[in-house]
């Protein structure tokens, strides 16, 4: 090779674009505020990270929307999830910059920003509608904003995006085609039901023979294990799930979610070494974006007080309200319901080891 | 000085006492199970650090008890309340080790540690009766769960502390013994209430003229606005701020807020930067513990799914209810409402300027 | 099963033994140092991740020295050593708070700790004999120092240890075993070799052409890029590798080596994805440790200045001579050395791809 | 205030400029390099991180110069270094993101980029000469790169600012004007100087009397110890400072470095605790810029190996051996050089301790 166009740092990162790109608005005013370019420039990297993630993302639909997934893909798809997790710590740990601003600080500013608002983010639309958040996952006040406050061709582009294949429906499409849920010759469902009813007569002595819980204490606990028993009942019969399905408190089918539970009891196999990564950083995504929702809400409280914000709402009481939301993989982030002890887990016969093993370390003949 | 006591290493830090003192329950049940080591010497590593806070937070009560409060104390205080943020972060970095932990490694040994649960931590409780949370404060659930879940020596010596003078109690006393809510010959606050008027004129204009809320959207606005409003009209009026503390709304005097808005605005005289940096730093311990229980919540719930724990009792959801509660300090983290901005902040006269200021950069004659 | 030994948190942790081993020196010489709790607890705090660490090496050494490592062990053993980085991440972030401590308040103690010295940490030594530092990869200093001031008893424990197969020479055995070294009817190395001439040959024309280097530099460069030729010479040529091993430039044989080269080349198969991550935690545990002890030297100079440390001696300047050495996998650091482009990997045999691979994703018939 | 320019978010953050500022060098050879997009942006933030520690810095320079600093500007300073500390940590975290693009990842684009280079990055140069990095402080091999491969607008840029005082001379001005070297009717540093010879004294007593040291080792610390004391000795000596001063063995003027003395020891007194904070601070970024250059230069070799950067020359060398250098606050770095115990700092007279104080906690009369 021979170098063809020698290429200059600053060109190569067009810098001059990137950094003449901030333009206090209380410059306009008269009165120029100090934080303003900080207020700038952090939103700046966010929304690079953000561009980033959907880089990512776009690469993993691509190789997740094939018919058949290469094992070899599985890798490449583990290695761009774990790289968006890392991206997310840093948003989490960017606020703790943001922080360095005061109250009074941001009072310079605040009011020629109006009414610009940090949900106009249309990347960050783009990466939640991705992941799977669809319009009737977001709360009323959200679309409400969306509506009214997004430009007609944003909104389009998010509409848009809404329409096409999320994540959640690529996993759920590929847990579904796995062969774990069926097997000819094994009645593995039965034997993993057997267990289940094992560990919940345990722990029903546990709670029976509690030397500290009260009678009232008991029967609350004793309430509860009724529960756990009915929820996996839920999860073995089709007609149970699907009705929980219909009614929006659960989003993965059954097979798609037995196959999920599958991975996660024997997740040491290396056929499902990959896969059990993968769930667990798709959960890990949920986690971050939950936890810098959270985390700029605190922020946000401490930095207004009850005070408006710059969208002319009182942004960080809708900020606390949507923590416990916007979760797309909810379904796997509670899935330590399904699971039993080791020692409870029903032997694989050997045939299907087989299929799930490598056996790689011999010495060569 | 002559050595008097040579010291080695593992004796000054007593090793063979703590390095033996980790005996999983599991192995007396002849299944060691290998995770329960760690699960051990976390909780270990969390005790030893609740020590040093305990440690951090004695020596800040000492100093703080004092009638007088010397200014070169006041480093001391800050440093060390610095230092409790710094350990904080730890506690919460951990997090990651236990999540190293998955649920099926933790039911290996879960059962053997009934009825064991992390709210016995006598230590913690310590610490939060120390901050400034009473019995009072707590939910009945945790409350109840002392009754009848602690030893009685340990309930004693958590009763004990709740009498002592909180750290919450401590700031309020020097807060009030301030003398920023009264000067002779400047009515501060009659300037300051003539600031927040004008202030809250101009957020009405904005509300009024922003052009991308619709009628119902303003009406909600400008409802939020006269609450605002009222909310500045009760800092200033003894009769309904006391009345706010009576039904437990506020836990500090009206006084000790004066002082403490006070401190904000003016947090760049010398006299006032050690302050401020205090109130911020207080604000921040509460923030790390609150940020702690909620990462310590969705790790549980992620663990545990809707199981169990081995308190026998759901965990999680209790300990998702006490995110939000358990703040000693939530008066000064929304102290922001009371901010007004820079620009309109009230011109000191020079004398009292005089009494927050120090000269000392000259060259000497 | 019902609950034989009800547990107590406190009893369960062993708390009256571990929140009583705290016994400041200063206290004897009647001057309580405030800070010298915190540097007790600290230090404990590191000796009970240590404990940790040494648990799971343990743990991992048991599985490893199996003449025959099961494929399902290989996530076992990755889980346990991503589990060290985590903790390691702890030892570091910790520093953070040891260095809330002051010059000034560590020298109200350091004179009555004399000659005690962390280098005494026994844990932390046979850490690093458990890793592969044999006493002949130490600095003399170091030697002396174990000599000198270690207790027999402690040098005894030592010194078995450092007889005790360590990982790196697991990982080596490990690595021999496996086949890719030689394939029947394929000459992989021979592929590769020819990879390399290209991808050098084409470092050659960058070089030659690269128009912002004078011809002083260009000399300069193609005299690293006949050193990087040799590099690869010696990779394949067992007698060359065989000497720099009798050097001690290297500590893996060749086989080994080879191995390492083509998990890393082909780590996208099943096969390979999770000696890959082996591979890579190990380079991350030398990481931490190397990034701990910079951390660790640069704050004892902050502290210290230029002044003696508590063992007698100027530790940071130790300290910071060992920044570079104590790397048990430093063959593995340097492993990107011998990569080449993706797009020049030899292709596999279909026979060989079949070998690493699963197909599991198919709709079950 | 009325609206004038109703804002949204993405006008206001320049988003279109800002994401279409991304163009793989890879595409223009018809090979699209999946990672090379992250390449582009986590540079692209380090830019628009490097523009916001440009701008805090140019505003406390603006400050600084100022013949008189007032006393509020202190906190406003010191605010502004704990901002570019905070932004620094981000910069920091970042190489985690940078580390998730392995070795082959980077290969697949790396020889598109040449002769570009990080070295390149001109904002990075400019904080560097902001902090007080003159040209006679870098290497020969920086100078050379410099020459050769900037633009030579760039370069001119880059000398310019070479040419403006630094915020380490404006510290020396600001330090030199304070009144601590010398008082009327007290002569403060006879008063030290007695102190440092009674702590000297006693660190021989310790060598001397250490059970656990050799002759050699002995012999070899009494020699540091006689060392420390030329040290103490060279620090009260204006002759024998301004020697060294000369030599570039050290910066600050001696009059300058008795005021950071004097601060260090009574940095408690109101008076002095901003200025503690900010030496502090200075050391802070000095560090965490080490530290930055150390992760980097790791991260550099773990992906490229012995091979060649993308600048032609193998860059991971270079940057280790910059590790050591370019620190503009040494001097307050190795600082604890000359503090003394706590209970041998001299006594003030009360007159100077009123300068020194401010009491503000009083009931009003």
């Amino acid at each position: 090779m021979k170098i063809q166009h020698p290429v200059y740092y600053g060109d190569y990162l067009q810098l001059p674009k990137i950094l003449n790109a901030q333009a206090p608005e209380s410059a306009k005013y008269g009165q120029v505020a100090h934080d303003e370019t900080l207020f700038i420039i952090i939103h700046q990297t966010y929304e690079l990270w953000f561009k980033q993630i959907l880089h990512e993302l776009e690469s993993i639909r691509s190789l997740m929307i094939k018919p058949f997934l290469p094992s070899t893909d599985l890798a490449v798809i583990n290695a761009r999830l774990e790289r968006i997790t890392s991206i997310q710590q840093i948003l989490i740990d960017q606020i703790q910059v943001m922080e360095t601003m005061t109250s009074l600080d941001f009072m310079d500013f605040r009011d020629y920003l109006v009414p610009a608002s940090g949900f106009q983010s249309l990347q960050f639309r783009l990466v939640e509608a991705f992941l799977g958040i669809k319009p009737q996952h977001r709360m009323e006040i959200e679309r409400q904003f969306f509506n009214s406050r997004l430009k007609p061709e944003d909104k389009k582009i998010l509409e848009e995006a809404e329409q096409k294949t999320s994540l959640l429906e690529l996993l759920e499409a590929w847990l579904t085609r796995m062969p774990f849920s069926k097997f000819e010759n094994f009645d593995f469902w039965g034997a993993y039901s057997g267990a289940v009813e094992k560990m919940l007569n345990n722990d029903f002595q546990i709670i029976s023979t509690n030397p500290s819980l009260d009678e009232k204490q008991k029967a609350l606990e004793l309430k509860n294990l009724e529960a756990t028993k009915e929820t996996f009942a839920t999860l073995l019969d089709e007609t149970k799930f699907e009705a929980l399905r219909t009614q929006g408190k659960i989003r993965l089918s059954q097979k798609a979610m037995l196959s999920a539970v599958f991975i996660h009891l024997y997740r040491e196999y290396p056929a499902l070494q990959m896969p059990y990564k993968i769930l667990n950083n798709l959960v890990e995504i949920d986690e971050k974006f939950t936890t810098w929702r959270y985390r700029h809400a605190i922020m946000a409280q401490r930095i207004l007080g009850t005070k408006i914000g710059t969208g002319g709402s009182s942004g960080h009481e809708y900020l606390k309200s949507t923590t416990e939301r916007n979760r797309a993989f909810i379904d796997l982030f509670n899935l330590a319901t399904f699971l039993i002890p080791k020692s409870s887990i029903p032997q694989l016969p050997h045939v299907i080891k087989g299929q799930l093993d490598i056996v790689y370390d011999f010495v060569q003949s």
